[in-house]
């Protein structure tokens, strides 16, 4: 999976569309959790319902791990189902993690190898070499977090140092970097003042862009703001998708919004003339 | 456990020696490859052996995650092995999660209750609400990467505005959280220059330090700059115990490893007048 083969998905799917899974077990519909393995055949159900409108799906690890071993293995199945089943679509392990050379190694081993991901999202505090050991792996990329969506990023992303930012530092600096080219970027979609800044600063890297539905962002000013002439978007849905309805019908729910969103990414890469 | 606990043992044990659980299977005596849970054994065999010269260990939560649900398995048993057996050790798993307040809740039930972790390490990226939810737990501690080890560490930590490096950043903002009384910070054992500075701003923290012995820190060192009256220091080492030998008798050598540097630390803490 490379960039070339997300922007091919974009174009077929008309869709920049990822869809997080945040699996709660006090969320999801009730009948699942009779089977043996509720949370791998809730992913499953929303994977199956929504993957003609998604180009992406992101497991968000901390839901998996609050299931301790048992969590990591529904993990093992949702990334070994999606990489037989939907080759084509990007997976991301929304793990943030953060560690230095010897240990990152493991983490890439541990999501690129034993799971099978594409890329993983990883926060950048801890400066180049807790980054580079994830750039190693042909075809896998690294989404490093830059300016989130949450209340606490404004205590030190914004914190300006020769007159830039520390957002904007981690990605200048993080350009000068061995395979930067495998480089991505979490942006918030709340943020969408300054998503069009950083895509100046790189204007070929995808932008992994949570934030949008739940969290108050909205996809056109996203796309406006960040789009590029291969699209460049990668726009993440969680809840509003994934927990539509907890019935029977679940999945039917789920696929509703997926489309409602796919509808409104269909329109911009129209705008674009990307499609 | 509570400060208070971590300072009683400290000075019953006439240490301040943390032993880190980096398991390699390639590293590990081959013997124990034959058991069936390799990476339990070795556990089991150095915090056994060690126990009475460490007041904590800290499982770099990588090297299992790296081995799968099976490593996670291996993790679940450790955790549950050292607060049955030793409660009065302080557990630190060494995580760096970094995320906004519902998932890193969910890192926080992960690592508090599913497993029985004292404390976790976590990357301050993301700012006060991807801590505070760790600091709800009674009796459990956020300890906040601030000025590690790496060479990547000049990349951002010491990115200067207002007069202040982010480091310091870090720790300044993080006193003003909620329930800050239970956060403890990282400052890499090669900074010494730094730990200083740092004990002047947080006078009354536990400061965990890694990196002595393989990646060069000194305890002396240390101690002279950061010990405060209640020592104040969790000194971490890891491959220097753990690897000492890979034969059968592993535990005696990683004993004598573990004695050396109590020896040091019992020496700093009579300096001090503690013990």
């Amino acid at each position: 999976m490379n960039q070339k083969n997300i922007f091919e998905q974009i174009k077929e799917k008309r869709s920049f569309l990822c869809v997080g899974l945040d699996v709660d077990l006090n969320k999801i519909p009730k009948h699942l959790l009779a089977e043996e393995d509720p949370i791998f055949s809730f992913c499953k159900g929303i994977i199956d319902s929504t993957h003609k409108y998604a180009i992406a799906y992101k497991p968000n690890i901390a839901f998996f791990e609050s299931y301790g071993s048992k969590g990591w293995e529904s993990l093992e199945k949702v990334s070994n189902y999606l990489s037989v089943n939907y080759p084509n679509v990007f997976s991301i392990a929304d793990a943030k993690r953060a560690d230095i050379g010897n240990t990152a190694s493991r983490y890439a081993k541990a999501f690129f190898e034993n799971l099978s991901f594409d890329s993983i999202t990883l926060s950048p505090y801890m400066g180049r070499d807790s980054i580079e050991p994830f750039l190693n792996f042909k075809n896998k990329y690294a989404i490093i977090l830059s300016l989130t969506s949450n209340e606490g990023a404004e205590d030190f992303q914004f914190l300006t140092s020769d007159n830039t930012p520390l957002f904007e530092s981690v990605i200048k600096s993080s350009k000068t970097w061995k395979n930067s080219e495998k480089i991505m970027y979490v942006v918030g979609a709340t943020r969408s003042e300054f998503i069009k800044k950083i895509r100046s600063i790189v204007p070929n890297s995808f932008l992994l862009i949570p934030g949008v539905g739940a969290q108050g962002g909205d996809v056109s000013d996203v796309a406006k703001a960040g789009m590029n002439d291969q699209c460049g978007l990668i726009v993440n849905s969680s809840r509003q998708i994934i927990y539509a309805n907890n019935g029977l019908e679940f999945g039917i729910f789920a696929r509703e919004e997926a489309i409602k969103l796919q509808k409104v990414m269909e329109k911009e890469l129209i705008n674009k003339g990307i499609i």
